[in-house]
């Protein structure tokens, strides 16, 4: 029994208002050739589909496709269950029916304490929830944290086990720490929204979602699958892509096949001379999404729109090196007394932001200022 | 086969703030129970299954638990179709799946082409539409009206007809006329939004949904199923329920059965005194949704609130006879050249309404008003 794990895919995602939906369709047939490529079983999805528990009606007709593509056109078994991001109950619509065709899409506590069984494994799919649904549920005022809430859980799901078959647990939360006796490092466990890796130590695997960078987790038998695309600047030296999991010895085999986005996301660090010399960016993808860390101190005019002409998808600009004395002095030495405050804050806001308010973010700020003063 | 025909569900519809989603899922149980009654081999949903495109979670609930009961508990097949409160594609997810069991839920035009077979009946379940949507599939501009559009869409199923099988078709549009040479009256036909019942000729019957008075049409062959419940005083006259129809003979055989609604919507003409005596309101229920038409002619002070303090779900409340030359004799005898315009509109604000503004209601007053000051 082979399976492809994946995860966090959050459908409709934008990033700094630039939609993803190209990126993710493109994304997911890269996943589906690696599907076939590998002969997986089945395609496990370890939460947040959607990006927004009320997704666009752009974000539906896609994830639709996608449903349709992997469970009815290539007919894959799919173990899936609703992340954080997901308004369980909406994605829970089609459930029942899903079924009929081995895609198995679980969004409530109660549907994981039964495994799905599919070949040698036992899968149990548990969606993110919170520890109200598990005091409910088990009719049990003390289960106060999300840990206490999973540890009943595992020990509901531990009564089902066969022993004659494997087990793998699907979920979607915040994992920390390892039990296992290899050299990685102990992450001592704090906060009541982590959940410890020990819960786990009976599941041949467990397939994760939530935190977006695959090795977020270090051990042999527990994953993240990390995120199908690169969702913020901060992921930018991450490489995405998906596990490919079989279960037969007594250590899962697992692979990590990537996924090419088709406009990354990237950090470039330079001077304003060098970002808008054709010499240099003749050698970069300039449609990719872009941060930018300029390196120059001094005020450089009208600077957004100069790199926009070359770089499309800005989606960040920042000072490398922080804002120099001069423009500090720029905004001291005017005369701010005799200023209004909205007029003052527009000028803050441009030396800030590098460019001024828009007429609607006026219109905002004059509608505060004014319910303000009335409020005094 | 016998089919029981329902429409203009619109579940999560609130009636002036009064959220119906108990009111619907009390008639729906009646309508399963008239089915059960009935012995009916299928349910047709002639669209508007939700009130909004953006249905609230809670709608989505009961939705979904309507859908699981209707096909999966009691095993039903369903014969729906969206109508122009749904998102055709919100509601489309699931929908390949939901076939695997009968159930039939039609979105898009090109899937009402060809029929759904079940008995002796050929059941065509074309959504609504707009005419774009024509244009695209067709390839042709000159579809211009919704008449020329489902004319187009009519011929295509005609050719699918198979002359040793009823039609039925189930549909969500504004029709009017009749072709039939009873006594019924000719409605003339006019604008672009209505279709004439005439294009309609060869299907044994026509299952509609989108006007809520189940005789909006009078015609023996086709029908609107009317609204599950009363979702307006306008209809408050009305008799809600559904119809259940056999197709055996040349003629069909239709028959009506009425749903009970758990709180009905009302409309009371009558003085305060007597709306206020406990003689009157003892022998009403006073949880119904009530509008109010008050015959007096004098102002009231405080009237909303001693009202409700009757009937607690008043959604309307307005003057039979419009207003005395007193009332307006108040407004125009103090000194309005004296008030600024906020408090000049408050004050006709609750003269009108009976009520005075909210806090929240005077805020966007004011800031509407700042806004207009600035543009001059």
């Amino acid at each position: 029994m082979k399976f492809l794990h994946t995860g966090d895919w959050h459908i409709g995602k934008k990033l700094n208002g630039y939609d993803l939906l190209e990126e993710q369709q493109d994304a997911f047939r890269q996943v589906m050739a690696i599907a076939e490529e590998e002969q997986v079983d089945a395609i496990v999805i370890a939460g947040d589909l959607y990006d927004r528990s009320v997704p666009s009606v752009e974000a539906v007709e896609v994830f639709n496709w996608m449903m349709r593509e992997m469970n009815i056109e290539k007919k894959y078994p799919v173990l899936a269950v609703s992340g954080n991001h997901d308004s369980s109950i909406r994605l829970e619509t089609g459930g029942p029916w899903y079924e009929t065709l081995q895609f198995h899409l679980h969004t409530r506590l109660e549907q994981a304490l039964k495994p799905v069984e599919m070949g040698n494994i036992q899968f149990f799919l548990l969606p993110y929830f919170e520890p109200f649904a598990a005091r409910k549920y088990f009719e049990d005022e003390s289960l106060k944290t999300i840990q206490q809430a999973v540890s009943a859980v595992v020990e509901e799901m531990e009564k089902n086990f066969d022993s004659n078959k494997k087990q793998v647990l699907v979920s979607h939360f915040f994992i920390a720490g390892s039990t296992t006796t290899d050299s990685e490092t102990k992450v001592t466990v704090g906060g009541l929204d982590v959940v410890p890796l020990s819960l786990f130590k009976n599941f041949d695997y467990v397939a994760l979602g939530h935190l977006h960078h695959r090795h977020a987790l270090r051990s042999r038998h527990a994953r993240y699958s990390g995120s199908l695309l690169k969702y913020s600047l901060s992921e930018a030296d991450q490489t995405k892509g998906v596990w490919v999991v079989e279960l037969a010895d007594e250590t899962p085999c697992i692979e990590f096949f990537p996924v090419t986005p088709l406009r990354d996301v990237k950090v470039l660090e330079e001077s304003f001379e060098t970002l808008m010399s054709p010499s240099y960016y003749s050698d970069i993808n300039r449609e990719d999404y872009i941060g930018i860390r300029l390196t120059n101190k001094e005020i450089i005019p009208n600077v957004m729109n100069q790199l926009r002409s070359v770089y499309p998808r800005i989606i960040q600009l920042e000072r490398a090196h922080g804002r120099t004395s001069q423009e500090m002095t720029v905004l001291a030495s005017s005369d701010l007394r005799k200023k209004d405050p909205v007029t003052l804050f527009a000028d803050f806001f441009e030396t800030a932001v590098e460019r001024p308010l828009t007429e609607q973010q006026k219109g905002w700020l004059e509608e505060e200022y004014t319910a303000l003063q009335k409020e005094r």
